[in-house]
């Protein structure tokens, strides 16, 4: 469990995780990165509660933004994302998950990453070749 | 300049790209990416105003949505962010710019990447080490 208690190293003091919601209506965004190769998979959003659960039960939780709900990544097709490590940025209201992608997919429609597609010079969406799951 | 002709490869249809600003008050995420190492920088946001500014400049252009304006990335730092290639989520409600960082540094505090902390087992921020610039 997290204590209060400030803690110091060689270079000062270490500050609390503190994430700030407020900017974004209760949410911030998570980036999921596969965490040997560095691959932006998806992102999604956190509220306190999928945070909390995310901490908690060390599997990607997020809150879905359409569904009005609490979203464990994975738990009907079993596409779950383990957490190995957390960044968090300069101002507290993003971070991203460094996850070990369980059977392959982040996204919904099969492919490894959500991020499946570029934007072409006259403003198409192409394809582009994934990395071997 | 982006057609609305529908233009088709061996796999069927291109679509166009049509950022979803609906779900985001007006903004989707922008996650900035070192496009020759991978490294995540920065998550900002876009409007449809910064979007087109992007487009136009192929710098990365954002909106700030604490000084509530657009905000051209090293506008005033000298820092900007050459876009190279975008990508493009399934639901098209957030991008990737994969930028090439002038001068080094993404992060206002210095750092080369916003995500310069990780998150410890006890809920505090221990800095990480940097690739360098």
């Amino acid at each position: 469990m997290p204590d209060n208690a400030d803690r110091t190293d060689e270079r000062g003091p270490i500050p609390m995780f503190e994430p700030d919601f407020s900017k974004g209506g209760g949410l911030i965004p998570a980036v999921a990165q596969d965490f040997r190769t560095g691959e932006i998979l998806m992102l999604a959003y956190v509220n306190a509660e999928a945070w909390a659960e995310t901490l908690r039960s060390g599997r990607a939780t997020y809150f879905s933004r359409s569904r009005n709900c609490l979203w464990q990544k994975g738990a009907t097709s079993g596409h779950i994302q383990l957490i190995r490590n957390i960044l968090v940025d300069c101002d507290q209201d993003a971070v991203i998950y460094q996850i070990e992608q369980v059977g392959g997919s982040a996204c919904h429609t099969g492919h490894r990453s959500c991020f499946y597609r570029r934007l072409t010079a006259d403003g198409h969406l192409e394809e582009i070749n994934e990395n071997p799951a």
